[in-house]
């Protein structure tokens, strides 16, 4: 029991044994850097989200205590993203429109009170949802479901996410007020729309935002460059933020060109407040969005940095954790959170061992919004957006995928594209559903088209290879053929007419044949029966027979040893000659067929009723079908599905190839021995 | 180019070597019957598709003409078909209701002479955009598609058809008038609203039914029992229609019970009328999901008789010819067209060898329609309905698959419950569009939960068999490690957790102990250097290499000599002794790994890398890691993925696993072969 609930509740586990001496210096500084960056990113965060910047704020807060109690990695920084304030933020302005919240009569102006007020619900409402949701699915431990979201979706979704951020954030940088459009490909029309609107540009906001955004590059360069010799990276974005509040206080920006500033910021906190449960039915859907990829985003990182300094994150647990932070956090004002990929190596590479770092800037981010969180509010929005811009590098970095992707791997370039398209195009919920749809289908391509091979025997070994990318012997009489991927509904038709292509055996027109001279033999017969019995009957037969088991002359007397040898277990040898087997009418002679099936890895009734097919039609023009490689579990399920029977014997399994092909040399070089050589 | 048109004209190919004496007899008995067959079955199923009966005549007529010139399989008979007939209902039904047809202002009486014609229109147009897909799926080569649908989706699926089919006929039978519901779960509600009338059953109607049921079940019974007796099946249903209608004429039942009849049947052909293109927006989803079901029905039987008489049934042929059948019967008045299986094995079973047999049941049909139709006015619409039920039976006898798929395969199983079931419940359209996504994904469920296992040796062989069911021999300090499926994005990182847990080296542990030890070598190191110098540094480097690299003490010195043997390629011996393996501290040996990835048909960047990894991680911890059984194909993949480097070359690739071990044991039997005896 006590393990359950240290399990439950990781930092039991380890709290009690925190060594002050190893890890709270480390903890101390990497807590105060991150908290330092939690102030910028988190107000600026907000603004994606459509929220009033102090709520990005309280999001820094909240979540990241609850995590230190039921997180199980110990370097991640939870907080805002810009991934998650985005699609928090196409939900909050879908619900909250400003043509919902226009002023009585008062020509056109909107309440922004009351419309932020509405909006903070739908945020709390969603993030409580996708709390609960995360909950469930780690309970269930269902935490795998992340595992359908590739590396490619993910990369091609999280660039296509920067896509929507840039441009909403781009009507800051400009100061302009493009209208709000929703449903599919409102990306491309809120573009063209500030495109429209540029000559209405506020060029001092815009002078503003050019200035911020050099100061912060140019000083993240330096950051990068001299990563090694910087004992703590230059807090940039927290410098740019309090310089450009100061110049534009001191300045009287505000009154002289009427920058668009953050405004009020409350101090102090809020009680906590349940979320508006008639809400829910609305943001259902994107709550379930969020929480799976805040988790996929999270996890990945997690699991990055476990592996990097050797512990555990356990998949369920950090859902649960995640979903509680959520859960939480969305009655104290919260909206949804994940780890940042910047602030989490922030925190890892400033020394942060454990989640008391998390702590530590939890407490900077509580004094600010106790005491100093006032002082920002003639912070102008355009450098928020400036700090929104920047942090985006990361992302965009990842077009450079296409290229690599376009040399190493074009179906996963695919995915990458297809998500990208539909993310921009169909917007963040509906984009990752048809990305995650494709992405499975893709698998379905990839096994769909297999690539057909008769194998040939490799001389002096038990190998057997493909014949016609090497040059390998094939064995007269025996076509051995495989399939490159595992036989299923979508290619069993295919395989078995690859089967009779690549083994020059028209099933359907032998059957006919047989048929005809089946009938032939039968009304010959009568005619003979009646014809007062001249002849036996018996030749006749024997004709037949002969003309139906194609045997094939060049079969070696040398098998026969190795048959023995390999039967009583004691060699794998069986040397095999096939040095005269090349001759033009090999195909007529096939008399066995093995079907190396290796590469299966499940049957379907349709794979085993084709298999069942060829067996009952090979055998009918006699020739012999044989089952080599079967895996373990495939045995089974086909033992399940009724496969074998009088017809199928198990006997027609064989290990290996190598052992079905000596069966039959042994079967035939003793039973139709004479057979053979009388047909030479 | 004489080929090309054959192939697209396939008459001409075999029409001009048509063999009167062989076959005229056989097609024109089966003709007959067939065309027999056509009269009740058309106009029972035009009910069906909720339009009046001639047009089911029509259906019977035209597009089986259009099949005989371009068709590539002989035995099927082309025309009305039950789930075709009921997914056109709905539609027809959907845009065209009762209620759009009011007469003007006296009370609520409806238009049915407008409401029918609107029907007809909207049948004809989705039957000529049906038409339309079809030829474009086949002109681009497209007839795979069909592989989508997997048996158990289609019995799945048909099954639920005749489920919507019955309940859609329950209304004539009992003689009442439900109200129409639309949309998700209107089955039911038409169900439970039949349910409420029954009450206000038409007593003469049931009665009538149940007289016509009773007579056409044993009659059925009685030639499936004398098949082979009879020398053409009796043409029951014909006999009741005509019996019917004598009797519902003579005897006035029309008045005296207001029965529901046949009604008005225009005598003569109508002028060819193009569809409406208007419609066709309205009827896209649904045309498409009619060309898929009509395509997928038609080609299975179609590839049945291929089979069972050895000639070749072209998909893409097929679907051109089954697409200008219905762009042309679209433009005459039908309805969409698909092989019926009851109407084909009749066909077959009669005698009929060729299309031929087509002709002369659309010659009867046409007689029919100029002058007997309208005969047909005073048939009940409930003898019609009681031919739909039992041409139903077939369908309902796919109830078995359940208890047969429970026995051998229950994923199948699963496909076909969610098929039948989201069939029944979403209706025709949707419910499709369901099951084949769903059939899709159990792809990859069968694929993500793969067996994984660690091989042993199978002693005197080169076999190499999973330690768990069999009772094989480890190697000591090799671990062979396989999955029983394709390695990719949804079970790479199980693959991960399943080589560490089965092998039982944890390699994040090991990877921090490795860092720490590191880390405390460069401190004593420093330290040393510090003092003096006093000890070489060379020592301590030794004592950490011989605790980094374990070392197996029991490796055998006859290994040596099989190692020779094996690589100068003379022989594929290699006799391992592996008598003496079993110990403790075999885990903490383990030297080298092999992926046997003999079951991976694909590689996608995220399987690449976590091999990466694996190699990277493993090879930190001085373990080597080898791949082997890698296809052709996906050894391409890696290299197109630039999975080989310098850190990982090209020779840890083996072919089997038999050449990796050895490999191994010659690596170490000569380089280590010191450091191992002074180990022991």
């Amino acid at each position: 029991e006590k393990r359950a609930v240290l399990s439950w509740v990781p930092v039991l586990s380890w709290l009690p044994h925190y060594s002050f001496r190893e890890n709270a210096i480390g903890d101390l500084i990497s807590g105060c850097s991150v908290g330092i960056m939690h102030l910028p990113q988190g107000m600026a965060y907000a603004l994606l989200a459509s929220l009033r910047p102090v709520y990005g704020l309280y999001t820094s807060l909240f979540p990241v205590l609850v995590y230190f109690i039921f997180g199980t990695s110990r370097h991640i920084s939870i907080g805002t993203f810009a991934v998650i304030s985005i699609m928090i933020g196409s939900v909050t302005e879908k619900l909250g429109p400003d043509s919902n919240f226009m002023g009585n009569g008062t020509n056109g102006t909107v309440d922004y009170d009351r419309r932020d007020a509405f909006r903070v619900q739908v945020a709390c409402s969603l993030t409580v949802l996708t709390g609960i949701f995360q909950i469930l699915l780690g309970v269930v431990r269902f935490g795998f479901v992340v595992t359908y979201l590739s590396e490619p979706l993910v990369r091609g979704y999280t660039t296509g996410s920067a896509c929507h951020v840039c441009i909403s954030q781009l009507k800051y940088l400009f100061g302009v007020k493009p209208a709000r459009f929703t449903g599919p490909l409102s990306l491309i029309y809120t573009l063209v729309d500030i495109c429209r609107l540029l000559p209405e540009t506020k060029v001092p906001e815009l002078v503003v935002s050019l200035v911020a955004l050099a100061v912060l590059i140019v000083v993240k360069e330096v950051n990068d460059c001299y990563r090694q010799k910087l004992p703590l990276p230059i807090p940039i974005e927290l410098i740019v933020v309090i310089a450009a509040t100061i110049i534009t206080h001191f300045c009287g920006l505000t009154s002289k060109y009427s920058i668009d500033v953050v405004g009020e910021i409350p101090s102090g906190l809020k009680a906590p407040q349940a979320p508006d449960v008639t809400l829910f039915s609305d943001v259902i859907g994107d709550a379930f969005a969020v929480a799976i990829v805040g988790y996929a985003i999270n996890i990945s990182l997690g699991k990055t940095f476990g592996l990097k300094y050797g512990y555990k994150v356990d998949s369920n647990q950090e859902l649960v954790a995640l979903g509680l932070s959520n859960t939480v956090g969305g009655f104290f004002q919260c909206y949804s959170v994940t780890s940042s990929l910047s602030r989490s190596l922030v925190q890892e590479s400033t020394g942060g061992k454990t989640q008391v770092a998390g702590v530590i800037s939890s407490v900077i981010v509580l004094i600010t919004i106790l005491k100093i969180g006032s002082l920002f509010e003639d912070l102008p929005k355009a450098v928020l957006s400036t700090i929104v811009f920047v942090n985006l590098k990361g992302m965009f970095k990842q077009f450079m995928d296409v290229p690599t992707l376009w040399k190493t791997n074009k179906v996963d370039l695919l995915v990458w594209l297809v998500t990208f398209a539909s993310t921009i195009l169909l917007n963040l919920d509906l984009g990752l559903a048809v990305s995650i749809v494709f992405s499975i289908l893709t698998v379905i391509f990839r096994t769909q088209l297999p690539r057909y091979s008769i194998l040939g025997h490799v001389s002096g070994t038990d190998l057997y290879l493909d014949t016609d990318t090497y040059k390998e012997v094939r064995i007269p009489g025996i076509k051995i053929f495989r399939s490159s991927t595992t036989i299923y509904y979508t290619n069993a038709e295919m395989y078995l007419e690859a089967l009779q292509e690549k083994s020059g055996i028209e099933i359907g027109k032998l059957l006919t044949q047989k048929k005809k001279r089946d009938a032939k033999l039968k009304r010959t017969q009568e005619k003979e029966k009646k014809k007062a019995k001249k002849e036996a009957k018996k030749q006749g037969n024997g004709v037949e027979s002969l003309t139906e088991t194609p045997t094939n002359g060049r079969v070696n007397w040398a098998y026969q040893h190795d048959v023995t040898v390999s039967d009583s277990d004691s060699d794998t040898g069986g040397h095999i000659n096939t040095q005269a087997s090349h001759s033009g009418d090999e195909e007529k002679a096939t008399h066995s067929i093995i079907l190396d099936i290796s590469t299966t890895s499940f049957v379907d009734t349709v794979a085993v009723k084709t298999m069942k097919n060829i067996f009952r039609d090979f055998g009918e023009i006699e020739l012999d079908v044989y089952l080599a490689g079967c895996q373990a579990c495939v045995v089974e399920q086909l033992e399940t599905a009724g496969f074998f029977s009088e017809s199928i014997p198990k006997s027609r399994l064989f290990v290996t190839v190598h052992d079905a092909v000596l069966h039959i040399l042994h079967k035939l070089g003793r039973g139709d021995c004479l057979l053979v050589s009388s047909s030479l």
